[in-house]
């Protein structure tokens, strides 16, 4: 299976996560081509927890992944623009997705970020926790 | 040209009408087949006007354009999901674009909606009047 189809299927997987709530609306994104600047895989929106979200997807079958500073930065000003919180969506294969956000990254060398397994379960929400936050609930 | 190609070319041309305001962002749907709903053509958002569109693009040659319940039902029902505002935008050939929301459509026979280009120059915003609601302005 080629990287681009890899990318596509975690895609999937995570629009059907959200839709499944019944809690969620996607927008999934035809991609760099298609728009003037870069955006996000997916935009997701719940009027019911006062949410949008801006999601880049990642997938690997390491137990790390590198970010460089374009994708933080593409990913943030997208969000600062559109009104819409950044996360980035890693899935480690056979060990499932963690949600971060593009502040919670560090810095390892040079203009990349790595984000290792353990980082991810530390400084990260897996799916159930990053929905169940309620942008309409009062404390 | 094709029909498809058209729609593509009217979806493209209301995205860089949002980008060049530099006050939007866009994000293209990839299309009915990849989601497991219906979603819209674009959903763009803009931070600064605290507000997120859900627009559903049409391109006629003629002076009017037929659209469905189902038409409606779709984008409305993804735009209560979202959280979005639902809107039609519509373009009459050399005659430019107009904006109109869902609830403003008059039924006109069966379970489709006719909307012809007067019925949008009376009830439809232009994409400058569009743009310039703003939540976020106090009264």
């Amino acid at each position: 299976m080629g990287h681009k189809t890899k990318g596509t299927n975690a895609e999937r997987q995570i629009i059907h996560m959200f839709f499944d709530t019944g809690e969620w609306a996607v927008c999934r994104s035809a991609g760099s081509g298609s728009a003037p600047l870069p955006n996000p895989d997916i935009v997701v929106g719940s009027s019911k927890r006062g949410r949008v979200l801006a999601i880049e997807c990642k997938s690997v079958k390491s137990d790390f992944k590198y970010l460089t500073d374009e994708d933080i930065k593409q990913l943030d000003d997208f969000s600062n623009t559109f009104g819409a919180e950044a996360w980035f969506a890693i899935r480690f294969d056979k060990r499932g997705w963690y949600f971060l956000r593009s502040e919670s990254l560090e810095k390892s060398s040079g203009s990349s970020f790595v984000v290792t397994l353990d980082f991810a379960k530390k400084n990260g929400l897996t799916f159930e926790e990053l929905i169940a936050i309620d942008r309409k609930m009062k404390a």
